[in-house]
């Protein structure tokens, strides 16, 4: 069994990730960390869980948790993230961590687009970008992952193929995403009332979200040289899932089963990347509860472009189900342990 | 023109209110009070009225609003209304307050069901409970109206012919309401957010909502002694609306044209109690947009019991509606006046 | 392994059986039996199969089924069930029926609620109605089991220890039910449709809905004397979930730990039935998702009466999930193999 | 007073039409035409109408309508608008008609997108495109009005400014756009079960759907060249509104300031085009319930790309309202007569 303990236990994608983790047939739940909520029981803030797990959730103490855990997952705001890691990377142990504190390459653009000193640069040297479909081999071996934002989990793995095969004009990407609101966190803001946001869909950071220099990173690797892309979330009125609404031009002419092809290959053996034949196409509740992304495609001739779209559940393979991937990769277990429920449908 | 000021506009039945108010022909808005957006144009809070409204919320300052106003609306926590209206009430102005805190004939269930001491006891005595359809000539000569509260106005039309004829046993009324989350206001917490309320339904404050003491004094006048009743409100994930499923024993057997007929003559020439007939129930939808009450109901014969469905829009009827109802008779206006549109239905 | 078909696999009680057979360790899908989708794969209809299960729907082939399959799900309508039943049964298979046709001890009873004659009253007596909590015994043995219905299940949990214990006046007891729409089935039709659901609530079939007389014949039993209920349906604007609000008359006066400490006895052991605390009731986000019945009261001094809350996923306990654990219990398995999962909260 | 009727009065469409003419105070409501309701009280089949407007709804009647009526309301599917509108047109009356049938201005562009033959392509020539902020004084002598499609409305005046002044590069347009269900109509479908597009979002007629070819016909004629575009219409879990998000490369370096007043100047004087300051975005809530048009932009250095964000209300400025602005215009009236309500926000 592996020892498992999860920081920031009480927000959306940590309760997600508790709510996996308690179904993985090799995990053992060690601590629950909750600053908000120490020692209550997970059951009282998280009421599915009575009669089921009634573990109690514990404060912060970094000796205790390296000690008794093999891996720990940090589901903290970023910066935060940040201040707890490097105590828990020094002492051994792995970590996940489902912040942007460990997803960049470059401190510059991390410093950037978040705007805040990164705590720790060198540590970036170390983590690795725990897309497993792009970079399985360097995760193997990895101590601290760096697990993808969920619109850009969405996004790249919807791009991937295109770009990485010159298939189309790097200018022209753009992203048109939709999420659901858990992808805004449990933290109480007018904003996200449900009577702000039942029966709407707004636009939000338009051109500005974080997640932008994340999908440009990614890419840029993948084409090779630098792009720069448009990017815009928007806020939907449901809980789960976000679709990406991809569009760029085609740098020749191509027909549907060129493509299918082309992806076909790019992600042959991938557990976790479902295709869509031709005239079918990705939704939400087709992934909502499942680790998969689904990606299907419009060949539009009359414009010579390309529109993909994606769907994740931004809270498993855009959050805790993605992280679960890569601890199983991390110790060596098949990738889809713990990961195989089809998705609910209704 | 009616001179008319709104303290507390910004909350979700302040800013309702406002909305009614701008459609009203002989209504002239002043002042749009609000501590919380003083000095902001009121279509930056809520951008709908954006190139209608664009009118600056301004703070509280009593005697400009009084010298300005013929009526005043207060929308304010219950207790601070209290702290508000008496200096309104002494400089001769009408107030219609749609708190709590002047619905009440006695101070001691008022304190007991509020938990706070009652500021003004002696305003009770002016005060007059604004529900028309059993008050409307109390209300013709008030200065001050305590607006009923959104579930008691749904309750009690729903019962008050029954109770009023002694046709059930006054021991047996439960009342099980459903509201929408608009009732619930606009301050955040964790528990209406969206995540938190969409895709599900809950029971609250069962046996204990404040509601109960108001249906229970309006009820027990009709009655001409005291009863109590069961209440249990439950939060809906839908912004507006509230259905009552009420259930009464039959005092003697009755069949649907003998209630239908009692309902009928006790709301004849009421311009906003819509009864349904035999085989239609009303929903929320129905009335959602409009200042109506619907009412149907179903006789039982197996239980001998008969269940009385009632709905309203809270924010309306339940609200800034039955609110703008009470001055168009504090003025001597058409009752119906800004209140003539239909439930949107969509 | 068990072998098993569901008949009737592409409505939604039929899809989420399948899709909790999926993930149940003991069991071989052998056919999924759809007249409307036949030859098509299932996910096709369902999407979120894809990549998982791809097995093609067939068409109704009772040699074939009984051939193949240990035990056979029959998700139908009421009647149709009726007609493919009796020829699995003499081909001595196991079978589950979802509909309300084996659900009665009295041929009368059901066909008055029904509205239909019963095609094969005989087999009544072999079947047993397959609410563990109550049968367990019975069940073991049984070769026909008479699935619960959604409303009925969450009803009698709720109300047997009070009934069996004699705590309450048996004419006294109001079951107030709110369901998601997944109850009502994915043939089309207008008042299903998204625009008219969502954003609203409505009550039907009051007093008149067939759940009543499963509800009444349960209750009778364990009262030892026949008992009428009444019992009020609602539309929710939610997919999944039974919230019921059950009032009724205490004989004497208790407390919530009097009442607390008889639901545990009387459930002592029972895997899914879940007590919330003084203070907490049950919502139906706390079980979506999973097979548990949440319970919970609030024993009202003022009125004497008890307010028992109870939640279950319609689709799961109240369906496909139970119609699983009685397979479980048939097949002598762990009676919580296939049925662990936490529920989803979000 | 003008003598309105509607043909096709029980549709979304239609019954958002009546609910807005009923509250018009120069429209007399003569037929509610509605083959699938004749001889039943529109108030049965819309009970929000119960107590307002109980009219009958009729079948169709050309002589009588034409002769009891100034100006008719079409409703009705495409094609069919077709054999309806040329009887209505040839006695007299003032036709404005809801369907695609009479937006085009070229046959075989209609034929193509529409796959049907034209019944009356004569009266094309005479007919109108019903866009008042582009088209106003050819409406104000038109006899017939092609009212715009509600994707088209929300697109068209988004670009219209840009696509003018020549400001992007015709060939990089791209609309992804959002709408609620209402869009679709109230014919039951599998696909338009609140089961289905609840907790969802899908795209769907990816490239292929029949709007672009009017959004084409219209931006093509300000640009003074034919030009193709990109468009993706999503199915949104709301009722009404449509929000889309439109990108396009602009041809030079521009600020913020310089697109304000470039479409304050396009959009000076128009009642139901408002635009949103820098910083601030369209939402659905911000126009649900109007008959406004909300604008907004961010211009994005990074990719010289203009991110253009509009959002209506389908069923009003993207139907029923602009089809009452558009009858406002015919007759001479104030153009926002009835039209004048603030959105709903909640």
């Amino acid at each position: 069994m592996i020892r498992v303990s999860v920081v920031g236990a009480t927000g959306y994608a940590g309760i997600e990730l508790v709510r996996l983790l308690y179904s993985h047939p090799q995990v053992e739940l060690v601590h629950l960390v909750s600053q908000s909520f120490a020692e209550q029981p997970i059951s009282n803030i998280y009421p599915n869980f009575k009669g089921l797990l009634d573990k109690t959730c514990s404060s912060l103490d970094i000796d205790r948790i390296a000690e008794e855990s093999d891996v720990v997952f940090t589901s903290l705001p970023h910066g935060i993230s940040n201040q707890v890691i490097p105590a828990l990377y020094q002492r051994g142990k792995k970590v996940i961590d489902l912040s942007g504190d460990f997803r960049y390459k470059s401190v510059k653009v991390y410093e950037k687009w978040y705007g805040v000193r990164h705590g720790h640069p060198d540590l970036l040297k170390e983590s690795v970008y725990g897309l497993p479909e792009l970079h399985r081999n360097e995760i193997k071996t990895a101590r601290l992952v760096g697990n993808p934002g969920c619109y850009p989990t969405c996004a790249i793995l919807g791009l991937a193929p295109l770009v990485k095969h010159q298939l189309i004009h790097l200018n022209s990407i753009i992203i048109d995403a939709k999420s659901g609101a858990t992808g805004a966190g449990r933290e109480p803001s007018q904003g996200l009332l449900f009577c702000e946001v039942d029966e709407n869909i707004k636009a939000y950071k338009v051109a500005t979200h974080r997640h932008t220099s994340e999908i440009e990173q990614e890419l840029s690797i993948l084409a090779q040289r630098e792009l720069a892309i448009s990017f815009t979330p928007h806020l939907l009125p449901v809980k789960r899932g976000i679709l990406s609404t991809i569009y760029a031009n085609l740098k020749k002419t191509l027909n549907f089963e060129d493509v299918y092809s082309l992806y076909s290959q790019f992600y042959a053996g991938e557990p976790f990347v479902v295709l869509h034949h031709e005239g079918s196409l990705p939704e939400i509740k087709h992934v909502n509860g499942s680790n998969s992304c689904h990606i299907g495609f419009v060949v539009d001739r009359r414009t010579n472009r390309i529109v993909v779209v994606t769907a994740i559940d931004n809270l498993i393979k855009g959050a805790g189900g993605q992280a679960i991937q890569n601890m199983n990769i991390l110790f060596g277990l098949d990738e889809t342990v713990g990961l195989r429920s089809p998705g609910w449908y209704l």
